[in-house]
């Protein structure tokens, strides 16, 4: 067992998962839940996610030696401040692992929740010059224990390489949506023929809305840059189509497609 | 029997599958592919795609009542040409139809046509004031015959339609691959840490090279108009996320997740 008492704060689709899959494995002890929403909390007391719930701070951090902050990127900062005058551990040595678990699907929510989530995906760490050792090793013992790959990073590098695979894509997706929403050609309902090109493009449109707020805010930095890299591209793509530059519109698509078919062969060896 | 003699220029996925679906349903007699490789129309013969194959366009022409031009979009107008002055029935009353069957895969050729490409799928006419009526009903007959649905819609507005649910889309995934390819992360390659949003966004940047420039540069003005409005998207998004504006990043989500929810629908409906 590599934790006594865990405390998950915010039991949904991540949250909830690492409960039942750390419950499983016998990788922890007491589960308890802590959140807002009484429904979700006996959601997840009823599908076997935690032991117990409470919406009081002091009683969960009673004796805990795991916090789990699994709540939204804005959120992470309140939440803690609530615990961490109760927790047995206090700085200036907090044992504090920031853990990113690149897993997930389009539900939310304790119901949404299942163990084998996080199998053979990858979870990145991202210590500091400040992150106590031993609690680096614990937490890298828990999601290598449910399954993960684990990798470390420093923070900035983590929200660059975020950036580029997932929040950019996203930002393009919504974009798409938005600007298709505003076009008007004939009197048609332009959605109507969108085939799997599209549909694909767009799937993470459909993301929660204040998840996809907070994290464009906590990663204004990188998001911009890895925007201004892709506006570059596509300016350059236009500039072919407008002047009728077949040879270099040509060499761009080739370029894409060589990289594209190089993304499908690393995850057919993944 | 809809026609006695179909002559298929061009025997890929399209033409091929044509050729395939019309045959198993009788709805054609003779079927001789035309093109320039014989180790394609050669497969095409092997798996009784066709019945013959000819690189003479007078042979070809010969007593046929349909030729398919199934060709890249630039080799339409010259490989029209080589049997315009061979056709049964000729200028002023051509009986040409328009016809865009919206249906595909990644793969490419006669070994990849098969006889089910096109049920249930969107085929679109684009018949003018010129067109002649009964070639239009016999064209919109085969494509039925073969499982399609089939709309009708003038030429202009089809090429917008297909600017937004495809060509952008397409430029789109392309200027990502590009944009990433030219990106520098410490010394990291960001692929290896691409997960399903970003191979879902990306999946057509892995098309056919010269079949997506002549798409370019034959819907200019359309997919031009689509990427301006898509950049003024962008932009939006891109000054919520600059100026830290947490109520219009969400509004912008907000907006984008519901028409994205509405294609869901459209998708389960159909």
């Amino acid at each position: 067992m590599l934790f006594n008492r865990l405390v998950i704060a915010g039991v949904g689709l991540i949250g909830g998962s690492l409960g039942l899959a750390a419950r499983e494995r016998g990788l922890v002890g007491e589960v308890v839940g802590f959140g807002r929403t009484e429904a979700n909390l006996r959601v997840a007391l009823d599908r076997g996610v935690i032991s117990a719930y409470t919406f009081d701070p002091v009683e969960a951090a009673r004796g805990t030696d795991l916090l789990l902050l699994a709540v939204p990127v804005e959120a992470t900062g309140p939440t803690a401040e609530k615990f961490i005058p109760f927790l047995p551990l206090l700085p200036p040595v907090l044992p504090f692992v920031g853990a990113h678990p690149i897993a997930g699907t389009e539900h939310a929510g304790a119901a949404a929740a299942f163990a084998t989530l996080f199998e053979k995906r990858l979870c990145v760490l991202t210590p500091t010059a400040r992150t106590d050792a031993t609690a680096l090793a614990r937490v890298r013992a828990l999601w290598e224990g449910v399954g993960m790959r684990v990798e470390q990073m420093d923070m900035v590098t983590h929200d660059q390489v975020l950036a580029w695979v997932s929040h950019l894509p996203h930002l393009l997706a919504f974009s798409v949506m938005n600007a298709m929403r505003e076009a008007r050609v004939a009197d048609i309902d332009l959605l109507t023929y969108a085939g799997s090109a599209f549909a694909d493009l767009t799937r993470v449109a459909a993301s929660p809305v204040e998840m996809w707020r907070d994290i464009c805010l906590s990663n204004r930095e990188a998001l911009l840059a890895a925007l201004t890299e892709f506006e570059h591209a596509l300016a350059q793509m236009k500039a072919g189509v407008a002047t009728g530059d077949g040879e270099a519109l040509a060499a761009a698509i080739n370029r894409a497609r060589g990289e594209r078919q190089r993304l499908t062969r690393l995850r057919e060896q993944a």
